[in-house]
């Protein structure tokens, strides 16, 4: 089952440009093809192509919208990105296959990175809903600074995964069903002893990711697998 | 805190050869520094180091063994290599992370890998280990075929995750505490139709990872999220 990416107007789907090239140019697809069609906010169609061309395909729906995967939760993971690239991205891939709502890239006082290719990851975010035959691309954000996050709201459930001591809640004890929530997760050297402190005045608690040290990305993906296993 | 794999004899830990490289050649170390010492099996101790030489290092243990994190369950993940093998580098780093025993590379009907760089992976494994600061070691297994994993013995719960149709358990049920699971996920293109019925044969249950289409390495560590989340 192939999905694109498309404008939905009325019963017809008009493949995005990099679609339209990937779906003649590269897989070769002819008018007649079954395909699916999704346009990245929900909607979700098997459509039939009737009109090819490297800039523009178009294909008229073929029945009912298919009912996509629709998640009980909302969970917006803001993540540090790693010095290494590769390691943020293959996050990213894996997230969003697991489940993933929101991804806000952020700097804080021991960031390595601090710079990141938006438009790369929004790619692999789409190539990502695709694959795992979803019909929603999170929001990514551009790189933010950590005092941003402070500001968001709109949470019920609010964290800040660190390394420090004092009491913390545990992952596993996360309700994350019917609830939108928001988790911190630090780069590579955590986050600083003036973050933590900042964090949880703005109401975030502090979040044990268990016994073992996981990587930053690690962490990412065991906090989205934690929301889709609930 | 720099764990390093040694052999224990009484009070003294001897690096390994390549450990002891690491030590003195690229982290450099010096006599009286403190390191942490593991087997590979369990045990784990800080130490002073006494002795270096690029090929034998050894260290004082300085102490009562550390307590390492004790798992409450065992899993043991057998999962055909997938076609590109820095996706099956990656997972293996992340589940062994997020907590593995033993894992088994098989090639099966639709392997379209049939190689695997066995040593690289024991490496991987190691680093992995060390990295999240556990003490042992998972067994990695060379490449076996799909047949010889049927006929493994000494599993309370055992299980195949597959895409085609029927009942299924579903992961999210699994109770992995106080058990020892296997559980077992095919290559790019799922197991083949005489593949499912034989693992049934011997007592496999179909296992669901949800509805998103996985990937091959992201089921494998889902698999083991599953099991440190329970």
């Amino acid at each position: 089952m192939q999905v694109f990416i498309a404008t939905i107007a009325g019963q017809e789907a008009i493949l995005r440009e990099d679609e339209s090239f990937h779906c003649t140019r590269v897989l070769r697809k002819k008018a007649g093809d079954k395909i699916v069609v999704i346009n990245g906010r929900g909607f979700m169609s098997q459509a039939i192509l009737t009109h090819l061309h490297d800039k523009k395909c178009v294909a008229v729906l073929d029945g009912s919208p298919l009912a996509g995967h629709h998640r009980h939760y909302f969970i917006h993971l803001c993540i540090a990105p790693t010095k290494h690239a590769d390691r943020t991205e293959w996050m990213l891939e894996k997230c969003i296959e697991l489940g993933l709502d929101a991804i806000s890239f952020f700097t804080s006082g021991n960031s390595e990175r601090v710079h990141l290719k938006h438009e790369r990851m929004v790619k692999i975010a789409e190539s990502a809903v695709k694959q795992s035959l979803q019909s929603t691309v999170p929001s990514i954000s551009e790189l933010v600074k950590f005092g941003d996050l402070l500001r968001l709201d709109g949470y019920d459930e609010k964290y800040i995964a660190h390394c420090n001591g004092g009491d913390k809640v545990d992952l596993k004890s996360l309700p994350f069903t019917d609830k939108r929530t928001i988790i911190l997760i630090g780069p590579e050297g955590d986050f600083t002893p003036e973050e933590i402190p900042a964090a949880k005045a703005a109401g975030f608690k502090s979040l044990s990711l268990g016994e073992n040290r996981l990587r930053t990305e690690t962490a990412g993906l065991m906090v989205c697998a934690a929301a889709a296993l609930r």
